[in-house]
Protein backbone atom coordinates (compact mmCIF):
# COMPACT_ATOMS: atom_id res chain seq x y z
CA UNK A 1 0.00 0.00 0.00
CA UNK A 2 2.75 2.62 0.51
CA UNK A 3 3.73 3.32 -2.95
CA UNK A 4 0.60 4.88 -3.77
CA UNK A 5 1.07 6.69 -0.94
CA UNK A 6 4.20 8.05 -1.60
CA UNK A 7 3.04 9.01 -5.18
CA UNK A 8 0.56 10.60 -3.66
CA UNK A 9 2.31 12.59 -0.86
CA UNK A 10 5.25 13.71 -3.61
CA UNK A 11 2.45 15.50 -5.58
CA UNK A 12 1.15 17.06 -2.42
CA UNK A 13 4.90 18.85 -2.75
CA UNK A 14 4.18 20.23 -5.97
CA UNK A 15 2.39 23.70 -5.12
CA UNK A 16 5.35 25.51 -4.08
CA UNK A 17 6.05 28.78 -5.65
CA UNK A 18 9.57 28.87 -4.79
CA UNK A 19 12.76 26.26 -6.14
CA UNK A 20 14.85 26.28 -3.42
CA UNK A 21 12.10 26.02 -0.85
CA UNK A 22 10.44 23.07 -2.56
CA UNK A 23 13.67 21.45 -2.96
CA UNK A 24 14.35 21.71 0.66
CA UNK A 25 11.58 20.58 1.37
CA UNK A 26 11.49 17.35 -0.77
CA UNK A 27 15.39 16.79 0.80
CA UNK A 28 14.34 16.16 3.89
CA UNK A 29 10.21 14.37 3.20
CA UNK A 30 12.37 12.08 0.84
CA UNK A 31 15.29 11.36 3.18
CA UNK A 32 14.26 7.63 3.27
CA UNK A 33 12.59 7.57 6.97
CA UNK A 34 10.47 4.93 7.90
CA UNK A 35 6.92 6.21 7.48
CA UNK A 36 5.84 4.99 10.67
CA UNK A 37 3.51 7.76 11.17
CA UNK A 38 1.48 7.18 7.78
CA UNK A 39 1.79 3.69 7.84
CA UNK A 40 0.24 3.82 11.29
CA UNK A 41 -2.64 6.11 9.62
CA UNK A 42 -2.88 3.40 6.33
CA UNK A 43 -2.53 0.58 8.85
CA UNK A 44 -5.56 1.73 11.46
CA UNK A 45 -7.64 3.05 8.43
CA UNK A 46 -7.35 -0.38 6.98
CA UNK A 47 -8.01 -2.78 10.02
CA UNK A 48 -11.27 -0.77 10.18
CA UNK A 49 -12.24 -1.43 6.80
CA UNK A 50 -11.10 1.71 5.22
CA UNK A 51 -10.05 2.05 1.45
CA UNK A 52 -6.13 3.19 2.32
CA UNK A 53 -6.56 5.68 -0.39
CA UNK A 54 -9.08 7.35 1.34
CA UNK A 55 -6.39 8.32 4.47
CA UNK A 56 -3.51 9.36 1.94
CA UNK A 57 -4.58 13.02 2.81
CA UNK A 58 -3.97 12.32 6.56
CA UNK A 59 -0.79 10.12 6.36
CA UNK A 60 0.68 13.04 4.59
CA UNK A 61 0.22 15.54 6.45
CA UNK A 62 1.17 13.87 9.67
CA UNK A 63 5.08 12.97 7.65
CA UNK A 64 5.07 16.13 6.77
CA UNK A 65 4.57 17.36 10.66
CA UNK A 66 7.17 14.73 11.65
CA UNK A 67 9.42 15.66 9.18
CA UNK A 68 9.12 19.52 9.58
CA UNK A 69 9.63 18.26 13.31
CA UNK A 70 13.00 16.72 12.82
CA UNK A 71 14.03 19.84 10.56
CA UNK A 72 13.59 22.50 13.56
CA UNK A 73 14.55 20.11 16.14
CA UNK A 74 18.47 19.71 13.71
CA UNK A 75 18.77 23.67 13.67
CA UNK A 76 22.00 24.97 15.16
CA UNK A 77 20.21 26.93 18.03
CA UNK A 78 18.23 23.31 19.00
CA UNK A 79 20.40 20.01 18.96
CA UNK A 80 22.60 21.46 16.15
CA UNK A 81 22.84 17.75 14.12
CA UNK A 82 24.88 17.18 11.28
CA UNK A 83 23.42 13.93 10.33
CA UNK A 84 20.05 12.16 9.57
CA UNK A 85 19.29 9.39 8.59
CA UNK A 86 22.25 9.06 7.10
CA UNK A 87 22.39 12.37 5.13
CA UNK A 88 23.36 15.83 6.31
CA UNK A 89 20.53 17.71 7.87
CA UNK A 90 18.62 20.58 6.09
CA UNK A 91 20.60 23.75 7.62
CA UNK A 92 23.89 21.89 6.64
CA UNK A 93 22.74 20.91 3.24
CA UNK A 94 21.60 24.10 2.46
CA UNK A 95 21.58 27.18 5.31
CA UNK A 96 19.78 27.87 8.14
CA UNK A 97 17.06 30.31 6.89
CA UNK A 98 16.25 27.70 4.53
CA UNK A 99 15.55 25.14 6.95
CA UNK A 100 13.78 26.90 9.07
CA UNK A 101 11.66 28.25 6.06
CA UNK A 102 11.18 24.48 4.45
CA UNK A 103 10.13 23.79 8.33
CA UNK A 104 7.53 26.38 8.35
CA UNK A 105 6.44 25.61 4.72
CA UNK A 106 5.66 21.32 5.63
CA UNK A 107 4.04 22.35 8.83
CA UNK A 108 1.88 24.91 7.01
CA UNK A 109 1.13 22.50 4.22
CA UNK A 110 0.50 19.96 6.44
CA UNK A 111 -3.27 21.30 6.98
CA UNK A 112 -3.71 21.66 3.69
CA UNK A 113 -2.94 17.79 3.11
CA UNK A 114 -5.36 17.27 6.31
CA UNK A 115 -8.21 19.04 4.69
CA UNK A 116 -8.28 17.75 1.08
CA UNK A 117 -9.61 14.66 -0.52
CA UNK A 118 -13.16 13.44 -0.96
CA UNK A 119 -14.02 12.56 3.06
CA UNK A 120 -17.29 14.15 4.51
CA UNK A 121 -16.37 17.72 5.84
CA UNK A 122 -16.95 16.77 9.53
CA UNK A 123 -14.25 14.10 9.19
CA UNK A 124 -11.59 16.28 7.68
CA UNK A 125 -11.91 18.95 9.97
CA UNK A 126 -11.70 16.10 12.94
CA UNK A 127 -8.09 15.12 11.52
CA UNK A 128 -7.35 19.24 11.40
CA UNK A 129 -7.79 19.16 14.98
CA UNK A 130 -6.64 15.62 15.69
CA UNK A 131 -3.21 17.04 14.04
CA UNK A 132 -2.83 20.63 15.58
CA UNK A 133 -3.78 19.24 19.10
CA UNK A 134 -0.86 16.47 18.81
CA UNK A 135 1.98 18.94 17.18
CA UNK A 136 1.10 22.47 19.28
CA UNK A 137 1.57 23.92 22.34
CA UNK A 138 -0.42 21.09 24.14
CA UNK A 139 1.35 17.65 22.31
CA UNK A 140 5.01 18.20 20.62
CA UNK A 141 5.87 21.38 20.41
CA UNK A 142 5.20 21.58 24.48
CA UNK A 143 7.39 18.43 24.54
CA UNK A 144 10.61 19.95 22.60
CA UNK A 145 10.47 22.99 24.68
CA UNK A 146 10.71 20.56 27.47
CA UNK A 147 13.35 19.08 26.23
CA UNK A 148 15.46 22.23 25.75
CA UNK A 149 14.77 23.01 29.03
CA UNK A 150 15.49 19.44 30.20
CA UNK A 151 18.98 19.42 28.50
CA UNK A 152 21.60 19.57 31.32
CA UNK A 153 19.75 18.94 34.24
CA UNK A 154 18.43 15.60 35.74
CA UNK A 155 14.76 14.71 34.65
CA UNK A 156 12.85 12.41 37.17
CA UNK A 157 11.22 9.23 35.90
CA UNK A 158 7.87 11.40 35.86
CA UNK A 159 9.02 14.30 33.99
CA UNK A 160 10.83 12.04 31.22
CA UNK A 161 7.94 10.39 30.84
CA UNK A 162 5.96 13.75 30.36
CA UNK A 163 8.15 14.70 27.94
CA UNK A 164 8.12 11.49 26.15
CA UNK A 165 3.92 11.74 25.85
CA UNK A 166 4.32 15.35 24.34
CA UNK A 167 7.18 14.94 22.08
CA UNK A 168 7.03 11.92 20.59
CA UNK A 169 4.13 10.09 22.10
CA UNK A 170 1.31 12.79 21.34
CA UNK A 171 1.69 12.41 17.52
CA UNK A 172 2.30 8.69 17.04
CA UNK A 173 -1.22 8.89 19.28
CA UNK A 174 -2.58 11.42 16.53
CA UNK A 175 -1.66 8.64 13.58
CA UNK A 176 -3.73 5.55 15.22
CA UNK A 177 -6.48 8.52 16.31
CA UNK A 178 -6.36 9.65 12.69
CA UNK A 179 -6.94 6.34 10.95
CA UNK A 180 -9.64 5.53 13.81
CA UNK A 181 -11.40 8.85 12.41
CA UNK A 182 -11.10 7.80 8.60
CA UNK A 183 -11.99 4.42 9.71
CA UNK A 184 -15.10 5.21 10.90
CA UNK A 185 -14.16 3.27 14.65
CA UNK A 186 -16.54 2.79 17.05
CA UNK A 187 -16.21 4.66 20.65
CA UNK A 188 -14.94 1.60 22.50
CA UNK A 189 -12.31 0.84 19.78
CA UNK A 190 -11.46 4.11 19.55
CA UNK A 191 -10.10 3.93 23.43
CA UNK A 192 -8.33 0.50 22.82
CA UNK A 193 -6.77 1.92 19.42
CA UNK A 194 -5.60 5.16 21.54
CA UNK A 195 -4.24 3.06 24.38
CA UNK A 196 -2.38 0.88 22.15
CA UNK A 197 -0.81 4.13 20.50
CA UNK A 198 -0.11 5.37 23.88
CA UNK A 199 2.12 1.81 24.56
CA UNK A 200 3.63 2.19 21.24
CA UNK A 201 4.64 5.67 21.52
CA UNK A 202 6.39 5.04 24.81
CA UNK A 203 7.93 1.90 23.95
CA UNK A 204 9.06 3.52 20.83
CA UNK A 205 11.00 5.95 22.51
CA UNK A 206 12.37 3.69 25.01
CA UNK A 207 13.73 1.43 21.95
CA UNK A 208 15.15 5.14 21.09
CA UNK A 209 17.03 5.82 23.94
CA UNK A 210 18.47 1.82 24.33
CA UNK A 211 19.51 2.45 20.25
CA UNK A 212 21.50 5.25 21.43
CA UNK A 213 23.93 3.75 23.25
CA UNK A 214 23.89 -0.26 21.32
CA UNK A 215 24.27 1.02 17.80
CA UNK A 216 26.68 2.38 15.70
CA UNK A 217 26.20 5.89 14.01
CA UNK A 218 26.17 4.15 10.78
CA UNK A 219 23.09 1.62 12.00
CA UNK A 220 21.54 4.71 13.14
CA UNK A 221 22.07 6.93 10.59
CA UNK A 222 22.52 9.88 12.65
CA UNK A 223 25.21 10.30 15.07
CA UNK A 224 24.89 7.60 18.04
CA UNK A 225 25.32 8.34 22.00
CA UNK A 226 24.10 12.03 21.26
CA UNK A 227 21.49 11.55 24.86
CA UNK A 228 24.95 11.77 26.97
CA UNK A 229 26.81 14.19 24.63
CA UNK A 230 23.65 16.41 25.59
CA UNK A 231 23.72 15.28 29.08
CA UNK A 232 20.09 14.21 28.59
CA UNK A 233 17.87 12.05 30.60
CA UNK A 234 16.86 8.90 29.46
CA UNK A 235 15.31 5.32 29.96
CA UNK A 236 18.59 4.10 30.04
CA UNK A 237 20.41 6.96 32.38
CA UNK A 238 17.33 6.26 34.84
CA UNK A 239 16.61 2.53 34.64
CA UNK A 240 20.15 1.24 33.19
CA UNK A 241 20.11 -0.91 29.91
CA UNK A 242 18.62 -3.99 31.38
CA UNK A 243 15.44 -1.73 33.30
CA UNK A 244 15.32 0.16 29.98
CA UNK A 245 14.39 -3.34 28.12
CA UNK A 246 12.19 -4.60 30.55
CA UNK A 247 10.23 -1.69 30.45
CA UNK A 248 10.19 -1.71 26.74
CA UNK A 249 8.99 -5.55 26.76
CA UNK A 250 6.28 -4.40 29.05
CA UNK A 251 4.59 -1.59 26.50
CA UNK A 252 4.97 -4.48 23.64
CA UNK A 253 2.95 -6.47 25.96
CA UNK A 254 0.52 -3.55 26.63
CA UNK A 255 -0.06 -1.96 23.08
CA UNK A 256 -0.93 -6.33 21.76
CA UNK A 257 -3.42 -6.59 24.88
CA UNK A 258 -4.88 -3.64 23.67
CA UNK A 259 -5.12 -4.32 20.28
CA UNK A 260 -6.70 -8.10 21.09
CA UNK A 261 -9.64 -5.84 22.90
CA UNK A 262 -10.79 -4.57 19.97
CA UNK A 263 -13.55 -5.43 17.41
CA UNK A 264 -11.76 -5.34 14.27
CA UNK A 265 -9.09 -7.98 12.78
CA UNK A 266 -6.19 -6.00 13.81
CA UNK A 267 -3.30 -8.24 11.97
CA UNK A 268 -1.47 -5.52 10.16
CA UNK A 269 -1.46 -3.33 13.98
CA UNK A 270 0.08 -5.87 15.85
CA UNK A 271 2.96 -6.47 13.06
CA UNK A 272 3.94 -3.28 13.25
CA UNK A 273 3.52 -3.39 17.02
CA UNK A 274 6.14 -6.12 16.29
CA UNK A 275 8.87 -3.48 16.04
CA UNK A 276 9.47 -3.20 19.94
CA UNK A 277 10.08 -6.89 20.45
CA UNK B 1 -16.04 44.19 18.53
CA UNK B 2 -12.31 44.06 19.48
CA UNK B 3 -12.91 43.48 23.11
CA UNK B 4 -14.58 40.56 22.93
CA UNK B 5 -12.33 38.98 20.22
CA UNK B 6 -9.22 40.10 22.05
CA UNK B 7 -10.49 37.88 25.25
CA UNK B 8 -11.40 35.08 23.08
CA UNK B 9 -7.85 34.60 21.19
CA UNK B 10 -6.22 35.05 24.63
CA UNK B 11 -8.57 32.37 25.39
CA UNK B 12 -7.15 30.10 22.93
CA UNK B 13 -3.86 30.17 24.28
CA UNK B 14 -4.67 28.88 27.49
CA UNK B 15 -3.88 25.23 26.30
CA UNK B 16 -0.09 25.02 26.59
CA UNK B 17 0.82 22.24 28.39
CA UNK B 18 4.34 23.79 29.05
CA UNK B 19 4.86 27.44 31.06
CA UNK B 20 7.78 29.21 29.06
CA UNK B 21 6.34 28.30 25.91
CA UNK B 22 2.86 29.68 26.55
CA UNK B 23 4.46 33.00 28.23
CA UNK B 24 6.67 33.23 24.76
CA UNK B 25 3.53 33.00 22.84
CA UNK B 26 1.39 35.35 25.13
CA UNK B 27 4.41 38.02 24.83
CA UNK B 28 4.55 38.28 20.80
CA UNK B 29 0.77 38.12 20.82
CA UNK B 30 -0.11 40.34 22.90
CA UNK B 31 2.70 42.90 21.64
CA UNK B 32 0.64 45.41 20.51
CA UNK B 33 -0.21 44.74 16.59
CA UNK B 34 -2.44 46.29 15.01
CA UNK B 35 -5.30 43.72 14.38
CA UNK B 36 -5.53 44.30 10.85
CA UNK B 37 -5.43 40.53 9.95
CA UNK B 38 -8.44 39.66 12.47
CA UNK B 39 -10.15 43.31 11.86
CA UNK B 40 -10.18 42.76 7.74
CA UNK B 41 -11.66 38.68 8.91
CA UNK B 42 -14.36 40.18 10.74
CA UNK B 43 -15.56 43.70 8.70
CA UNK B 44 -16.05 41.25 6.21
CA UNK B 45 -18.23 39.00 7.84
CA UNK B 46 -19.77 41.60 9.36
CA UNK B 47 -20.39 43.68 6.24
CA UNK B 48 -22.04 40.35 4.89
CA UNK B 49 -24.11 40.11 7.54
CA UNK B 50 -22.44 37.43 9.60
CA UNK B 51 -22.59 37.68 13.79
CA UNK B 52 -19.08 38.75 13.96
CA UNK B 53 -18.25 36.22 16.94
CA UNK B 54 -19.30 33.40 14.23
CA UNK B 55 -15.48 34.77 12.94
CA UNK B 56 -13.65 34.85 15.79
CA UNK B 57 -12.33 31.51 15.25
CA UNK B 58 -10.49 32.22 12.07
CA UNK B 59 -9.64 36.02 13.14
CA UNK B 60 -7.55 34.03 16.13
CA UNK B 61 -5.56 31.55 13.72
CA UNK B 62 -4.94 34.19 11.10
CA UNK B 63 -3.46 36.41 13.86
CA UNK B 64 -1.66 33.28 15.24
CA UNK B 65 -0.52 32.77 11.63
CA UNK B 66 0.85 36.53 11.57
CA UNK B 67 2.27 36.80 14.67
CA UNK B 68 4.79 33.35 14.56
CA UNK B 69 5.62 34.76 10.90
CA UNK B 70 6.98 37.74 12.67
CA UNK B 71 8.78 35.76 15.22
CA UNK B 72 10.25 33.75 12.70
CA UNK B 73 11.35 36.09 10.56
CA UNK B 74 12.98 38.58 13.40
CA UNK B 75 15.78 35.13 14.25
CA UNK B 76 19.34 36.01 13.94
CA UNK B 77 19.25 34.03 10.78
CA UNK B 78 16.76 35.12 9.11
CA UNK B 79 16.43 39.78 9.68
CA UNK B 80 18.18 39.20 12.98
CA UNK B 81 15.84 42.40 14.07
CA UNK B 82 16.06 43.25 18.21
CA UNK B 83 13.39 45.51 18.12
CA UNK B 84 9.53 44.34 16.94
CA UNK B 85 6.13 47.17 17.58
CA UNK B 86 8.63 48.78 20.18
CA UNK B 87 9.58 45.56 22.29
CA UNK B 88 12.22 42.94 22.23
CA UNK B 89 11.86 40.56 19.38
CA UNK B 90 11.24 37.11 20.99
CA UNK B 91 14.91 34.94 20.59
CA UNK B 92 16.00 38.63 22.69
CA UNK B 93 13.83 38.66 25.41
CA UNK B 94 13.42 34.50 25.73
CA UNK B 95 15.98 32.71 23.56
CA UNK B 96 16.23 31.64 20.20
CA UNK B 97 15.31 27.90 20.69
CA UNK B 98 12.37 29.45 22.84
CA UNK B 99 11.55 31.78 19.84
CA UNK B 100 11.58 29.08 17.18
CA UNK B 101 9.18 26.69 19.25
CA UNK B 102 6.91 29.72 20.01
CA UNK B 103 6.27 30.38 16.03
CA UNK B 104 5.97 26.83 15.45
CA UNK B 105 3.41 26.41 18.29
CA UNK B 106 1.44 29.78 17.07
CA UNK B 107 1.33 28.28 13.77
CA UNK B 108 0.34 24.93 14.12
CA UNK B 109 -2.12 25.87 17.08
CA UNK B 110 -4.03 28.47 14.30
CA UNK B 111 -5.28 25.44 12.94
CA UNK B 112 -6.60 24.13 16.40
CA UNK B 113 -8.21 27.44 16.21
CA UNK B 114 -9.41 27.56 12.74
CA UNK B 115 -11.55 24.42 12.84
CA UNK B 116 -13.11 25.40 16.49
CA UNK B 117 -16.32 26.60 16.71
CA UNK B 118 -20.07 26.18 15.71
CA UNK B 119 -20.21 26.68 12.26
CA UNK B 120 -20.65 23.89 9.40
CA UNK B 121 -17.62 21.63 9.36
CA UNK B 122 -17.67 22.81 5.63
CA UNK B 123 -16.78 26.04 6.22
CA UNK B 124 -14.67 25.53 9.12
CA UNK B 125 -13.07 22.90 6.68
CA UNK B 126 -13.11 25.70 4.09
CA UNK B 127 -11.22 28.41 6.84
CA UNK B 128 -8.51 25.61 6.71
CA UNK B 129 -7.86 25.64 3.48
CA UNK B 130 -8.41 29.33 2.53
CA UNK B 131 -5.29 29.31 5.67
CA UNK B 132 -3.03 26.89 4.39
CA UNK B 133 -2.93 27.88 0.97
CA UNK B 134 -1.82 31.39 1.85
CA UNK B 135 0.47 31.01 4.30
CA UNK B 136 2.47 27.65 2.77
CA UNK B 137 4.75 27.03 0.44
CA UNK B 138 2.33 28.64 -2.82
CA UNK B 139 2.13 31.71 0.01
CA UNK B 140 3.59 33.29 2.73
CA UNK B 141 6.62 31.03 3.54
CA UNK B 142 7.40 31.17 -0.21
CA UNK B 143 7.52 34.83 0.13
CA UNK B 144 10.03 35.11 3.22
CA UNK B 145 12.17 32.71 0.76
CA UNK B 146 11.74 34.92 -2.11
CA UNK B 147 12.50 37.93 0.50
CA UNK B 148 15.71 35.81 1.87
CA UNK B 149 16.88 35.48 -2.10
CA UNK B 150 16.50 38.81 -2.67
CA UNK B 151 18.30 40.44 0.24
CA UNK B 152 22.12 42.14 -1.64
CA UNK B 153 20.74 41.97 -4.97
CA UNK B 154 18.40 44.29 -7.19
CA UNK B 155 14.91 42.98 -8.11
CA UNK B 156 13.02 44.26 -10.76
CA UNK B 157 9.55 45.41 -10.80
CA UNK B 158 7.87 42.00 -11.27
CA UNK B 159 10.05 40.21 -9.07
CA UNK B 160 9.11 42.76 -6.21
CA UNK B 161 5.60 42.39 -6.64
CA UNK B 162 5.95 38.66 -7.04
CA UNK B 163 7.39 38.84 -3.84
CA UNK B 164 5.21 40.96 -1.96
CA UNK B 165 2.06 39.06 -3.51
CA UNK B 166 2.90 35.83 -1.67
CA UNK B 167 5.32 37.64 1.82
CA UNK B 168 2.25 40.06 2.60
CA UNK B 169 -0.54 39.98 0.28
CA UNK B 170 -1.29 36.21 0.57
CA UNK B 171 -2.12 36.51 4.14
CA UNK B 172 -4.15 39.63 3.61
CA UNK B 173 -6.17 38.11 0.82
CA UNK B 174 -6.61 35.24 3.19
CA UNK B 175 -8.09 37.84 5.93
CA UNK B 176 -10.73 39.10 3.45
CA UNK B 177 -11.18 35.31 1.99
CA UNK B 178 -12.09 33.58 5.65
CA UNK B 179 -14.70 36.57 6.57
CA UNK B 180 -16.16 36.25 3.02
CA UNK B 181 -16.46 32.02 3.59
CA UNK B 182 -17.67 32.98 6.88
CA UNK B 183 -20.42 35.65 6.15
CA UNK B 184 -21.47 33.50 2.71
CA UNK B 185 -20.65 35.53 -0.05
CA UNK B 186 -21.95 35.35 -3.45
CA UNK B 187 -19.38 34.29 -5.67
CA UNK B 188 -19.23 37.76 -7.11
CA UNK B 189 -18.72 39.85 -3.86
CA UNK B 190 -15.79 37.48 -3.22
CA UNK B 191 -14.36 38.24 -6.10
CA UNK B 192 -14.96 41.93 -5.84
CA UNK B 193 -13.80 41.55 -1.87
CA UNK B 194 -10.32 39.40 -3.14
CA UNK B 195 -9.73 42.05 -5.60
CA UNK B 196 -10.15 44.61 -2.73
CA UNK B 197 -7.92 42.54 -0.98
CA UNK B 198 -5.30 42.10 -3.56
CA UNK B 199 -4.92 45.87 -3.76
CA UNK B 200 -5.26 46.94 -0.13
CA UNK B 201 -2.25 44.36 0.44
CA UNK B 202 -0.34 46.05 -2.30
CA UNK B 203 -0.58 49.57 -1.12
CA UNK B 204 0.23 48.20 2.73
CA UNK B 205 3.88 47.05 1.57
CA UNK B 206 4.06 50.28 -0.37
CA UNK B 207 3.44 52.26 2.29
CA UNK B 208 5.40 49.83 4.67
CA UNK B 209 8.23 51.02 2.64
CA UNK B 210 7.51 54.35 2.38
CA UNK B 211 7.23 54.32 6.45
CA UNK B 212 10.53 52.86 6.87
CA UNK B 213 11.99 56.19 4.87
CA UNK B 214 9.94 58.58 6.27
CA UNK B 215 9.12 57.56 9.81
CA UNK B 216 11.74 57.18 13.16
CA UNK B 217 12.14 54.05 14.56
CA UNK B 218 10.01 55.24 17.40
CA UNK B 219 7.17 56.42 15.37
CA UNK B 220 7.55 53.16 13.84
CA UNK B 221 7.84 50.37 16.84
CA UNK B 222 11.08 48.84 14.98
CA UNK B 223 14.07 49.68 13.23
CA UNK B 224 13.97 52.52 10.37
CA UNK B 225 15.93 52.95 7.24
CA UNK B 226 16.14 48.74 7.79
CA UNK B 227 15.83 48.16 3.61
CA UNK B 228 18.47 50.40 2.90
CA UNK B 229 20.68 48.73 5.68
CA UNK B 230 19.92 45.31 4.06
CA UNK B 231 20.21 46.64 0.84
CA UNK B 232 16.48 45.13 -0.15
CA UNK B 233 14.73 46.27 -3.29
CA UNK B 234 11.50 48.21 -2.25
CA UNK B 235 9.13 50.75 -3.83
CA UNK B 236 11.00 53.63 -2.64
CA UNK B 237 14.18 51.90 -4.42
CA UNK B 238 12.56 51.27 -7.48
CA UNK B 239 10.23 54.39 -7.84
CA UNK B 240 11.74 56.94 -6.00
CA UNK B 241 9.67 58.35 -2.81
CA UNK B 242 7.29 60.71 -5.33
CA UNK B 243 6.79 57.18 -7.39
CA UNK B 244 6.13 55.03 -4.72
CA UNK B 245 3.26 57.45 -3.33
CA UNK B 246 1.55 57.84 -6.72
CA UNK B 247 1.46 53.97 -6.74
CA UNK B 248 0.08 54.04 -3.15
CA UNK B 249 -2.62 56.15 -4.13
CA UNK B 250 -3.71 53.94 -7.31
CA UNK B 251 -3.95 51.09 -5.01
CA UNK B 252 -5.91 52.78 -2.60
CA UNK B 253 -8.40 53.99 -5.63
CA UNK B 254 -8.49 50.46 -7.08
CA UNK B 255 -9.73 49.11 -3.28
CA UNK B 256 -12.34 51.68 -3.13
CA UNK B 257 -13.55 50.56 -6.44
CA UNK B 258 -14.02 47.12 -6.05
CA UNK B 259 -15.83 47.70 -2.83
CA UNK B 260 -18.22 49.66 -4.17
CA UNK B 261 -19.15 46.62 -6.71
CA UNK B 262 -19.80 44.31 -4.20
CA UNK B 263 -23.78 44.20 -3.49
CA UNK B 264 -23.22 44.99 0.26
CA UNK B 265 -23.22 47.88 2.08
CA UNK B 266 -19.09 47.95 2.74
CA UNK B 267 -18.80 50.58 5.26
CA UNK B 268 -16.79 49.17 7.65
CA UNK B 269 -13.94 47.64 5.17
CA UNK B 270 -14.24 51.14 3.33
CA UNK B 271 -13.08 52.86 6.74
CA UNK B 272 -10.31 50.00 6.77
CA UNK B 273 -8.99 50.71 2.97
CA UNK B 274 -8.90 54.56 4.52
CA UNK B 275 -5.52 53.07 6.23
CA UNK B 276 -3.83 53.65 2.42
CA UNK B 277 -5.27 57.23 2.18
Amino acid sequence: MLPGFTQYMDNALTASHDDRLKTAMAYSLDAGGKRLRPLLVLATAVVLGADPASAYPAASAIEFIHTYSLIHDDLPAMDNAQLRRGKLTSHVQFDEPTAILAGDALLTDAFSCAVAGDLPAAVRAENVRILAQAAGSSGMVAGQMMDMEGSHKELTATELATLHRHKTGALLRAAVALGANVGGASPADRMHLDNFASAFGLGFQIKDDIEDVTETAAELGKSNNQDAANAKTTYVSLYGLTGAKEQLHQQYERAQAELNQTSVDVTVLAAIADYLA
